[in-house]
């Protein structure tokens, strides 16, 4: 059975009364609910954990880490971040949720600033699924419809994904890459934009479908890693 | 005119007789040349000058800049790393050559490990055109033959280029993905495989053609950078 | 200099008073006056025009073609649609308008329906430019606004394209990939969506800006073409 | 369980004593031999069949095929062509297995011509993995080596895939890009390049797994198709 740790920041939790309503076990539990009753292996970690809860032991035996933060990314140490970069390019998965567009480890996997627009305006948001063929698609309709949400908008700073599986439409006028994939190494990514923390996102059962398809999508495959550094030739070579 | 860098770590020539042989004034100096010829207002830098002659200044009026280093680069400093990468994504060109697969900035831009299979054999290389309309092969033919180089070989771990332009025949029986363009932020990269210092590749027509087109590829656009952060929306929002 | 044709199906001009008013001369003759005034060498034709104005000495004499039909696809002739197909193999770029998407040519050279949502309600259209370094998006702001025009949505039928430079937010709730990039063969081939006839649409300088570019951009490269067939082994076969 | 069926032209078996040594009952029957050892429900159709074995009721039961042609490409009747290719847009998945590269259904949903060089000279052929963590690639070394084969080189005039998973290197010199990802509508195309008819190359073990995980990924998904046409504003247009 595949392994996921969920792990969130979870400050909002502990400051912001209309978090606590919404989320009231941290969005970590949340979403680490519906992962459990799909059937994932579930656990989660935080930030004020020690190590935030990502020690060489946890991470050995995680198949795809989901990542949520927002206020407090410069809090992340270096030394995890790095520790998770090696971990998703010997073969990792990674679902990196909402504002994590910002967050150390996927500005690192990336190479660009993230950065983006963004409004809190309560509007609607509607997620188009352009690449209907897609797994991390898979029994959801033509779109999503998200009675309120934060508002991201382009231009997005990111890399032109591998795939792009999800367009949103925002009330307010702007439009967004909001589901992309990326593969860093052996390593399997999904970003996914929607998961403002004052807004019940991930109680919904579009949403939660995306994020199980997506981590069974990014589940690490069966094989060796491959070998680098200095190679015998596989042929005579006259010159050596 | 577009001015362009060529920036080189410049130390097997102060140390390596078949290096300095090779190139008696330096691989920068060497690239300098048929850039000059080619009507391009070329400068160069080196790891050894103040700042590695990456000021800001410098770096302002760069539109493209040309990498080659090899075994220091560990020396080159972080500030100046972060320095180039903001200028890339605002828009600097970067023409990464050879070793430089490992230089920090490639790594950096690249957020994976960039590692790949090497020989020094002295065999045959031959660069085959995979996307022949791109305009970074304009003028050569079908392939591009280098009686002596070094080999790499897959498998290269890179994000997958957006744009596959050359793919490399060694001798010695493997395969690379030679010639690779990615674009971060504003800024196009070319990845360009040839050039280990000890073969006079970069006097080579067919290389000198490629690198004379990626420099040109690669020149900034003429545009406002986006705007990021808070933004007001651009249609009436109800629920604002 | 570069020589452009732009071609039309020219028959909602005849029939329909709106459009005659919006374009008395024709689509075709209001897109060649402004890339004439660019600099580029243009000359029209049409769909009732003797072989639909593309003969072998027409096309032969083509950098670039410009495509606009809507309600006579079938009418073309698939002699005609094999020619430019040819012709687009070989290196013609080619720039499909708006309801071209369903042409016979676009359909061919994609390999797919080409299908998608539409709906003619005077609605507001934003393109965003989501690839702002890419010279087809040169000199135009953030996005551009079109007041009223026809809403295609997505899904669109299309493969993945090779670079998304314009995606479009309509107002009646729907999102669409609006400028994509392809190349088939030698030739570079841009989708743009605007363009419905009753709507003003090419006459906007942004409109304009966006197809100069595109043309520019789509101009053949100046090299052999790929040799295919049987060849001789480059290297020793030992087995032969 | 998945349904697979095995589409072989079946004309180089009745002519060839080679071929008839090397493949007694065909390509076709020593392929799906080995799709049902792996749990697969594999049938088989050839050109002389009626209809060539792929009726409407056939392909409604086929969740993927596999196709092999050869020398009578041009006797596959274009009405069974458009047949197979409104099922992938509907979600078929298609492995295309070597000369298939001159199919016309290969080229009808490439749109290019899909030619290539070729030597018949009993050569060795290393396939690379270039997409390690790419499931097509699961359970296979860093590369595949097979002793004889015809050789293909590039330019291969394709779209540029999806994804690039395989690149050979040849004896006499020349690359291929022999494993490459597409979609098309609904379906997911897998080109894999070995399998001359004279030589084994369908028994050898690494290009029976690559097939088998091909077949799997092809599998199509379980939703409902995209909606197209004439779409109500899900939103207020004021203009309409």
């Amino acid at each position: 059975m595949m392994k996921v740790t969920v792990w969130n920041e979870n400050r909002h939790e502990q400051t912001n009364e209309k978090v606590q309503e919404v989320y009231p076990k941290g969005i970590h539990e949340a979403i680490a609910d519906f992962l459990t009753k799909a059937g994932v292996d579930t656990r989660t970690a935080t930030l004020d954990e020690p190590e935030h809860g990502l020690t060489e032991e946890v991470l050995e035996q995680t198949d795809v880490l989901v990542w949520w933060g927002h206020v407090a990314h410069h809090e992340v140490s270096d030394e995890v971040v790095r520790r998770v970069q090696q971990r998703v390019l010997a073969g990792m998965g990674l679902i990196v949720l909402h504002s994590g567009h910002f967050s150390k480890i996927f500005k690192t996997l990336m190479g660009t600033s993230c950065d983006l627009k963004w409004r809190e305006a309560n509007e609607k948001e509607r997620l188009w699924v352009v690449q209907p063929n897609h797994p991390i698609a898979d029994g959801v309709g033509e779109y999503i419809e998200l009675e309120k949400e934060e508002m991201y908008g382009e231009h997005f700073d990111i890399p032109s994904p591998d795939e792009l599986v999800f367009v949103s439409w925002f009330q307010g006028g702007e439009v967004f890459r909001s589901g992309c994939t990326f593969h860093r190494g052996m390593g399997k990514i999904f970003y996914f934009r929607p998961g403002h923390e004052t807004y019940p996102t991930y109680y919904n059962k579009d949403i939660q479908q995306v994020i199980i398809n997506a981590v069974k999508w990014a589940e690490p495959s069966n094989r060796t890693n491959p070998v680098y550094g200095n190679a015998k030739p596989l042929e005579d070579v006259p010159g050596e």
